[in-house]
């Protein structure tokens, strides 16, 4: 059995990169090593040499004995928490990772989603600390998300809750990757500033002239902190284009909050580092769209406060936690 | 302290009629009372003294001791499980229901939301025994829900998780009393399908000749049930009708499975009686629209089973359950 204060190694799997830490008991990171992700087509086994990898690098650099390990996954994790079923930027398909690791490692080893393990960290060590009811929503080039209920993660029958992002808000609206139409990731996410930007861009829509000046013309140039920085210094087409994805991520939430009644929604991923450009006019369409809105109390709406650490940092705890006996 | 087989009574408040009965462990009804639900201009006092009458009609009738009173009412149900922020139907506005009938009623008293109680039941002793991870979808003249994850109930912050019906699925769409537009109940529901129906028949298409014999040519007499009987006597229109509206469930049920992932939906309310009529489009729409499909194990969609009986005896099952120590 290990303690609840030992130190445990926290991995993110990313579709860019895998990024690890060694995490103390009351989350800090106090080493750091990284690796970029295999490309798709490389083998499940060329995945793991890479996570083993970057374990062994944190073991070494380690200050102390390391009691677990701790795994975060873009993907779907069945509910054993051992099976990866499916991972968008990976060749993993039902693949038995739990397993293939502990053959290698000679530690405990716990498995998440990604999401699930940055609310944690969120809920635990970071911007929702003391709220029990959370629901975080990830804004990267899609929408991630996690859901605690009375402190604890929801993640469903099969594993997979919190597939936020492929709720339909729009009927026949934009082609989604995962095959349908009109999913919410594809309003209110990274891809989506982006995309609407580069179509005004590729239309020689004079209101994006200062946008273009910043890339040269190239539409492919632009990204999504690019946007947000001309944002900030007041560009008002982009300012409009987050506001456009503010707008449909208050609509989101208050579509959540009808469902899930969290006292806090954590918006977490790179978008949200344009603040209050996203957040107020996601707030006003929030308070706007909640159902039973003047009856009710609202959920507050918060910046993730822990980066693009809370995953390595969740998903260390909830390895800790697990070897030391807690069902979370 | 009660004992867990101990007789309990349980209550639902619905918009028309409150409807009691004593319920023993099994889920059995032993007796029944009903009144009429007391018009929305009359005081919470007219509301107590009915749920005070209908238990006092069941303790006459009862066959033994009975130890505890569940309430399920149609309204939001605070945290505190003691008050009533709001009832569509009533005159409550932050009425402390339990401590009224505290006052009144010499047992211990338990209170929840309707759906809540109804979803209790089903998993407990109807449609979804066995299955810890449950949505319902109450589809009545609005929809209700719940939300049942790794067997606890899902209640939210602030006690009113579970009102998909105001799950907004069409932007800028049909009107709802909640004051938004395009939320899921107006497109999948009892009141939508009465609606489709009657603006045919004012518009006097000819496809809608056999429903309009069926009601005198008044468009005022169509009802939910009139439909389904004109459907499964083989209308063709009352079997569109019927379709479009299992293809919004079957629609709103993905957008819950991508956030929920349970393992199984139990359609209720009064709609669900239009069986294969209702359930084969939704079914259909369902694995079109489900993210993840062919990669992910799906939910089951079963109808459910306890009638419109669930309410009650699941008020009274989480009563006996409560007052016995359990935390449900």
């Amino acid at each position: 059995m290990t303690s609840p204060r030992d130190l445990s190694i926290g991995i993110d799997i990313g579709g860019t990169k895998v990024a690890g830490g060694i995490v103390d008991a009351d989350g800090r990171v106090l080493a750091r090593a990284r690796a970029d992700t295999p490309e798709r087509s490389q083998s499940p086994q060329v995945v793991e040499d890479t996570i083993v990898g970057v374990v062994d690098d944190l073991i070494a650099a380690a200050d102390g004995p390391v009691a677990t390990v701790g795994i975060g996954a873009a993907g779907f994790v069945a509910a054993d928490r051992a099976t990866i079923v499916f991972a968008p930027h990976l060749s993993w398909r039902h693949e038995p990772l739990r397993d293939a690791l502990a053959q290698r490692i000679n530690l405990p080893i716990f498995i998440d989603n990604d999401a699930n393990a940055a609310i944690w960290a969120e809920g635990k060590f970071g911007a929702a600390r003391g709220e029990h009811h959370v629901v975080m929503v990830n804004l990267g080039t899609g929408i991630g998300g996690g859901i605690l209920m009375g402190g604890r993660m929801i993640r469903g029958r099969y594993g997979i809750a919190g597939e936020f992002g492929h709720m339909q808000v729009v009927p026949d609206g934009q082609r989604c990757e995962c095959g349908n139409r009109g999913c919410w990731e594809q309003y209110a996410s990274g891809n989506a500033l982006v995309r609407e930007a580069r179509g005004l861009m590729m239309a020689h829509s004079p209101v994006v002239r200062d946008l273009a000046a910043r890339v040269g013309g190239d539409p492919q140039l632009l990204t999504g902190p690019l946007i947000t920085q001309a944002a900030k210094e007041g560009d008002p087409i982009a300012v409009e284009l987050l506001a456009d994805i503010g707008h449909w991520l208050g609509l989101g939430i208050a579509n959540l909050a009808a469902a899930l009644d969290p006292g806090m929604f954590v918006i977490g991923g790179g978008v949200s580092a344009a603040g209050d450009l996203l957040l107020g006019p996601a707030r006003t369409t929030f308070r706007r769209h909640l159902t039973g809105r003047g009856y009710r109390p609202e959920a507050t709406i918060a910046v993730a406060q822990l980066g693009n650490e809370a995953g390595l940092i969740g998903a260390a705890d909830l390895a800790r936690l697990t070897a030391s006996g807690a069902d979370v």
